[in-house]
């Protein structure tokens, strides 16, 4: 059984002049060696997985697994829209090092993605793929939900250990961690609920902000562990505000920027996805000078 | 500055062939007197408010003044589409006994409820109330939610102390708490974040859940003051799926068919809201088995 | 059976100082009487219903009655949350002079209005309304639509006679006409789609833009009649970005603008209805310029 | 000028076991020879283009150019989340015969898609296009719209050449006709909206629903540039419900049934998208029947 406890940033993918900078990608990955991840996520959704093409997703996987340092889980994003597609990736993706595959749902067709439909894609996935999935939860970009009776379900799956749910929405992790499902551990998808996740049974978190903070979000992580819910809490407040401002308000380069502030190599995004201006940027400076931050 | 820290049950209005039973109202007043509450919500939206007319919203107000005992507090829900037919509510309802006002955002015209429209309403309101004001932020009836800037501009008024924050949106609640903004307290209104918005900071919650499990809801908010969150943990997942049911789900109808079984006179709702059909009767007495609860 | 098919304005509800000012209303309807209308609605979302009490309501459906005129027909918005207070309502209403009822649906408790507590809500009202009824589908206010299958059924009851559809769905429009319903007559319910609408079968329109374009609304219903599409299209394409300014963009305080502009006392509106900034009414200056529209 | 005036239908990409069916697709497109088509789109959203690989999605188009015949235009769906891998592919689907690109808004970091973007997108991609750029608005996909100033501007690149919209929104599609942007085509996406998008001012359709009602869409088509609306009328209403289950209900699974049902080779779908259930199939064969189609 794969362990998810603790707290992995999705990393992101330096492009420079458009195309992927693995040289920097490298370099971030070093960098995050000194802290107590749990692991790194490699093509999720900060991950501009969407942006790149199979060449590039494989380079980029086998990058960070040379690269991850023992005993930090490589876990990579995956999911097309059919299942033949998927399998097929999730082959080549084990092949060059990724050991578990990060699943979101098929959406293109969202009106066609009734629970039994998306119950089938992942069994099929699942009983294809030489490494366990994690299914992920994420209706801000797919605009559907994985409907708990579907989670329930897949959880029985011996390949299917875990889920990152990134909709921040308590009552919905509250209901699958109510269930008491064996062998499957839930992650947050966004350090907003970190504390709160954590405090309802949550086991950990893959968040955007700790490409950044990642120091602050073992903190919260391991206070709550140890019962310091007070200074866990006092943490916590202070990080929303800079968290929203590189996912939901300025997005992949809004946190790009962040990085290459403070001695990362976010690089660049690709096109069209766009960078911050200048008054985004100015919000983003003012926001970790709040919090006192200067460098990873 | 009146305190609100605890758990208020949001009293449903009992009737009976479409007419109002006071009698029946006063009766489940009488009941919770023995559990520490920190008061009642009369009018909310559990109370059906929109179902009634100004003489009988003035009456429920009445009757639970009367009966609800020293040191609880009697807050009415208010808030018609106008300024003025507002505040001369307000004063009316102060006049037979209402204590604080939770006062719910226009919205019928929600493409017009721009932040400055939202912030004259309830600044204007304000002014002229002769009790407390607290916001009352319910998107699953309004569709829409106070803006943040909004919330942080209002907490100023000497007159607005509080709100009622019923998404379950948990990184709003913490964008609101992280402001630290003084004598401004919050409330959820979902038991489904009881325990994580209070280990976020929120001060107690006004909950359908509290009508028919106020032992379990006043449990769980001690056990989170006095740190013991695995005790919490425990309880709050268990209760989240009754909750569901007695809210989202089967609704009113749903919330007072339990009540009648445990004991209490919730009635029947009015014209057009729905009774519960023999299946989700069944399911509600289900999960009031698995939880062990057979009377209040 | 009474007739349908035509123009109406759903009329403005002047205020002065936060009071009804029935006297301008009373102008504004002698104003129109030169137009070709079917009749007028009083008190629909333009008449701002939801902030007016119960006497004020009645004194605008009666001022208006007074002045229709013969042969113009008087529909008045109506529908409360519950049956009772509704028919209460309607029952008054038709006293005053109220000759039909325009009934929007019960949408406060969004979650709980299934299909079949519509149909409920409709038919309960319709067996005890002493006027006709058409039913009110509005989903940007509402939140919700009136289900096909219900709409159906609810053709069927004698004293329900149409419909006013403000969804704009042209989708959903002709899926009604496509049913052949006897005796149930389709008004759109938005100048945006009036010629659409009628093209596939509407019988008329309730239409904002016709209290300042009365006779441009009632050219296109004419010239779609006679078959003269190429003119019809010409002026339906002008009028659309009016029409958006004065509903979706700025609402009544823009409508109410407009009309003062145009020497019609349109008057204020209640607070917290907001009159247009400048900029707002730069913009409504410039589409009645560019339609070199300078009085009504 | 490419004349995009008239009826096409969005060809399915058959499949046989999940594997393509180039044979069944060169099939259909020998059958629809007999229709005064206008030509064809392949790897739209109905060709499940987000369903195959380069290479497969190469085939396909090459398939479709090679026994289009002479006049029939061959527009290709494309719109990957870059504009790098948009640009490749366009210049691939060119060499293999390739006419006109139907170019899908980037949507997954749909947050991120502000106006700006959009337009950034369009005209880098346009700039670098071989073949002449049709926008692709498709929110019930994408969750986003191409707002219209976005569309207004892009009309001025001589590359872009007009837009489908598959909206069924009749404002939105007014507001752009109503601009008389020159040498800019609308075509309408949906069968919902023919008649009503013809009258206004759309030149055509790219209809699901010419997949099996090939004639029918073509002679409402017709009628309406002949004027003979009433006919057109009757026929519009006829075919809305059998069209909404094509396409909003039963999807893709349902039109590939409803093609081998009348004789064409629809295939399957690939997997997860649904094939349609016993009443789903009843449903497809009762309309057909009341319809009066039994072969195309």
């Amino acid at each position: 059984m794969v362990d998810l406890a603790g707290i992995f940033p999705p990393l992101v993918t330096p492009f420079k002049n458009e195309e992927l900078a693995l040289d920097m990608l490298k370099n971030n990955v070093q960098r995050y060696q000194t802290f107590a991840l749990r692991g790194y996520v490699v093509l999720g959704s900060n991950g501009e997985r969407v942006m790149l093409n199979e060449k590039e997703s494989l380079q980029v996987i086998e990058t960070v697994a040379e690269n991850a340092g023992e005993n930090k889980l490589v876990i990579f994003g995956a999911g097309e829209e059919s299942v033949q597609g998927t399998v097929r990736f999730l082959k080549n993706a084990a092949r060059v090092g990724g050991q578990a595959a990060l699943l979101i749902t098929p959406h293109y067709y969202r009106s066609q993605m009734k629970p039994e439909v998306i119950f089938n894609f992942y069994t099929q996935v699942a009983e294809a793929s030489p490494v366990p999935i994690v299914i992920y939860n994420v209706p801000a970009n797919t605009g559907l939900e994985v409907p708990l009776e579907v989670v329930t379900r897949l959880a029985e799956h011996p390949n299917i250990i875990g889920m990152k749910d990134s909709s921040g929405n308590l009552t919905y992790q509250q209901s699958i961690l109510g269930r008491n499902l064996p062998n499957f551990q839930l992650l947050t998808g966004t350090a907003n609920t970190l504390m709160s996740s954590l405090v309802v049974g949550a086991v950990g978190g893959i968040l955007a902000l700790a490409n950044i903070l990642p120091a602050q979000c073992i903190q919260i992580y391991e206070w709550v562990k140890a019962g310091e819910f007070e200074k866990a809490r006092h943490l916590q407040l202070q990080i929303v505000p800079l968290n929203k401002m590189i996912t939901a308000i300025f997005g992949i380069g809004g946190l790009k920027f962040a990085m290459n502030h403070l001695g990362l190599q976010g690089g660049e995004t690709r096109s069209p996805l766009p960078a911050p201006d200048e008054p985004a940027r100015k919000n983003i400076l003012g926001e970790l000078q709040r919090l006192g931050i200067t460098s990873v």
